[in-house]
């Protein structure tokens, strides 16, 4: 069964959904914790799900090199392999190869991408169709189209070709698509020029996806600049599908997203900052390390997670400037939880039509300090 | 309170009993697992008692240097520090003095050992004063007496020098100990010289302490001077207190302790080991980072814990090879389980006068390969 989205209320462009998956039925908008290697750092399933994490991402390109996707699919797939049975995003190692790619160095002909390995500087060949081939075999329960990631800045000309080609590449991938459990997205390019966003939003969407994700952020450029990458694609994508925004976590981004009606987000930010001793509270971020954290017998914020129930700062920090691995365990499941939280009361707020007066709060908390 | 121990059957020299702590009561033999800055590495509280731990280790040493002993005291102590409600036990700090000094140079006096710090060579002094002050203040369920661990080998007059020098530090360590809820354990030394061991075991003994602990083993000695230095030691110590073999998890070594009378052991082997990808199984050690293990969905072992109940081997070598946390994670569950699990064996089998006939079953079984 590919997956189903019901749009349930609008409050002005923010969405409050349902996501139908093999692997159970999830409100949105959500955050998806990332889980790179077939693992969501430090942490097991069960944690997982005890901070109400639903969809969870693991990585096409990542997967490809270590294990490799036929022993996954030997293994029964990738919810089997790692002991997750929620639904699994798989996102289609196009980021990975511009971002990771040794050196940086790449060859983008219109078959592939040539690039070096980031483990072992090895020649690697990712095309459309080995990305949605792998990734059929990972059998996750949302697979993604290879997509260029357009770096910004770049020239009018090289984003238009660029865009072009990423639409042959989502149509050669869909071709080629062969899992009919697995639901397939198309990935909005454009750069951040207004015309290439719509262009490549409305040809996404003529070649036809189950959802459809908003790619080409976060990658340098300003919020500003971001949030409009977000209006000039999220417009021309249908009410009746789920709209994910790639890559992006950070909390006031998350509030920006939902108001342009974004369903659903992922993002590294809240494991890595967590294993840098970072942690978010409602009134900002704080370092753990700080010694002014040193006798504060009070937990990182108020909060539900297991983390912020059973331990003060004193006893993290402590974890932290001891070096101890739990120190980052413990935090990543408080940030998970934080943006897991967010995304609960920003549904509530959608449904009491509160949206805005529950972002504008939270905003006054957060960056208060 | 202090503790109680209650010997409640014998099979030959092998002990069947019970412990009554503040914390709880449990059966012994018994292992205990090593937290050395007041978390066992990687591990929650609730995942220890998932694997039916009861007493844990924490160091004195590592924790008077961080977080300090002020900070956990002001936090209400190491149980509410860490978040851990069974029993815990603190070593004196005389093994790490020995072992982690900067440089291995330290200058022994009566008074104390002057040593420099493993972190960053700052000029430390510890003394059995000091010792025992910091874990009453860190307020474990059980203290250990400041003691040198000899060397081995060690020339004859060095070992009794030292010996002697520990007996007066164990009663200056008594004299001053003030923590009604604690108690106190010495450590019989002597080296590898029988007459020693006997000197140090009576001498210790007429001290008088809530429990007894066998020092100075595994420290480079043969496994058969090892057992001897136990025999040489164990002899002399009354009945009715808990015998403590300090240092020693390998489960060979745990079968020759129990067979000799000891109660309770402690060591870092089996979180050490799973950091590097080792797994005890009931056939020997296994390393998971083995190519042999790349497609083999089968549990490390038959064994009831979260990770062999949930995990395969082929996943679990994946996360070493990608360089996962959760291996190690996942591995140390096991291998505390495993210890845990022979230790319960080991009763049953004291209970039914048949400790010999497991033991030689184990031990075939676990030296096969």
């Amino acid at each position: 069964m590919k997956i189903k989205y019901e749009l349930i209320k609008n409050d002005n462009k923010a969405r409050y959904g349902r996501l139908i998956t093999n692997h159970g039925t999830y409100e949105t908008p959500m955050f998806m914790p990332v889980g790179t290697l077939a693992n969501v750092k430090m942490l097991t399933p069960e944690e997982l799900k005890d901070v109400h994490s639903a969809v969870i991402l693991s990585n096409t390109y990542h997967l490809w090199l270590r294990p490799g996707e036929d022993i996954v699919k030997k293994a029964g797939g990738l919810h089997k392999f790692m002991n997750y049975d929620g639904p699994i995003l798989t996102d289609s190692g196009g980021f990975q190869v511009f971002s990771l790619a040794k050196n940086k160095k790449k060859d983008i002909t219109e078959e592939g991408v040539h690039f070096k390995s980031h483990i072992d500087g090895k020649n690697l060949f990712l095309t459309p169709e080995l990305s949605i081939e792998i990734q059929n075999k990972l059998d996750s329960d949302i697979a993604m189209s290879f997509d260029e990631c357009i770096p910004y800045p770049a020239s009018y000309e090289y984003a238009k070709e660029s865009t072009e080609r990423t639409l042959r590449w989502a149509k050669r991938g869909k071709d080629v698509f062969n899992n009919e459990n697995q639901s397939l997205f198309g990935i909005v390019q454009g750069g951040e020029y207004q015309d290439l966003r719509e262009y490549s939003a409305k040809k996404t969407v003529e070649i036809g996806f189950d959802g459809y994700s908003i790619g080409g952020t976060s990658v340098g450029e300003d919020k500003k600049t971001m949030y409009k990458m977000i209006d000039d694609a999220i417009r021309y994508l249908p009410i009746d599908k789920p709209r994910y925004l790639m890559g992006v976590g950070d909390p006031t981004d998350l509030l920006e997203g939902v108001e342009r009606g974004v369903d659903m987000f992922d993002c590294v930010l809240p494991t890595r900052l967590a294993r840098h001793a970072n942690a978010f509270t409602k009134h900002g971020k704080i370092n753990l390390k700080n010694a002014k954290y040193k006798e504060d017998f009070t937990p990182i914020d108020e909060c539900d997670c297991y983390t912020c129930t059973h331990y003060t700062k004193a006893y993290i920090r402590h974890l932290f400037v001891a070096n101890e691995g739990l120190g980052g365990r413990l935090l990543s499941i408080h940030n998970i939880r934080f943006l897991i939280k967010m995304m609960e009361d920003m549904r509530n707020a959608i449904k009491n039509d509160k949206f805005l007066e529950y972002k504008n709060e939270f905003m006054k908390k957060y960056l208060s300090k």
